[in-house]
């Protein structure tokens, strides 16, 4: 797949593709069992008198397969996605055990960097969908891109 | 431990802890290779040519380590620690194999919920640091805390 540098991006760019990511009960166990062990990611009975009313997924699993499927859709910046910061980063819904994901993004906004002409920054606005088109997580953040050599 | 209701929060208080965790780099291959499948964080020969010079946790295993740190330290905010979303989440330096990271936390700002009394958000600003005291992560995070039962 063809790479894109600083130059080929511009706002309002949209980036998407086929990858989805199932997440397996016994994986949302296991990451909030290492990362994140509180009782609504970890014990369903428990769970059910929280905030959350039910089992969820981590923000951080989210954020983790948001990732991924960022990795494995047609956004491929010239240099790797190499995350800066971030502005924003939400989770409007929980993510339940058998939810299966996907990503779309679209580009905000792209500088080249005065001190480092080589490379710049897109700021890069990330939604995360479960099966029913439902929005899990939203992101904004600004990564470092490579300029095409001259 | 005691929980704190957001009635016992106020604006500049302090957490931490000693809770310390080891980037083991095998757990650094194996979380990249799961969420963030990128040299700089997979090869250590390629990620020699890259923004990172050298090998270098993805971002969101720090995120999630800082999550697991957070958990475990003096912070226990009444209902758990709950995100109801981030306004800021960087990555001032990269996390290499073997450091061990360690959390301070902030409170920043405490405010009840108009629509619902029961509960309010709390500003909550987190540092990571390294074994050399250095700042790999920092974050400002909004959490929904409950209020003391009447």
């Amino acid at each position: 797949m063809t790479v894109q540098y600083l130059n080929d991006l511009v706002p309002g760019q949209l980036f998407g593709g086929a990858a989805r990511i199932r997440i397996e009960p016994q994986r949302v166990a296991d990451f909030a069992a290492e990362f994140d062990p509180q009782p609504f990611h970890l014990d369903a009975e428990a769970a059910k008198d929280t905030l959350f009313r039910g089992l969820a997924a981590s923000g951080w699993q989210t954020a983790a397969v948001s990732m991924r499927l960022l990795v494995d859709s047609d956004f491929r910046p010239a240099g790797g996605i190499v995350g800066a910061g971030f502005e924003e980063l939400r989770w409007p819904l929980p993510v339940r055990p058998g939810d299966v994901l996907r990503v779309e993004s679209e580009v905000l906004d792209v500088r080249t960097s005065a001190s480092r002409p080589q490379q710049g920054m897109v700021k890069l606005r990330t939604s995360t969908y479960n099966q029913d088109d439902q929005l899990v997580q939203l992101s904004v953040g600004n990564l470092v891109v490579q300029r095409r050599p001259a």
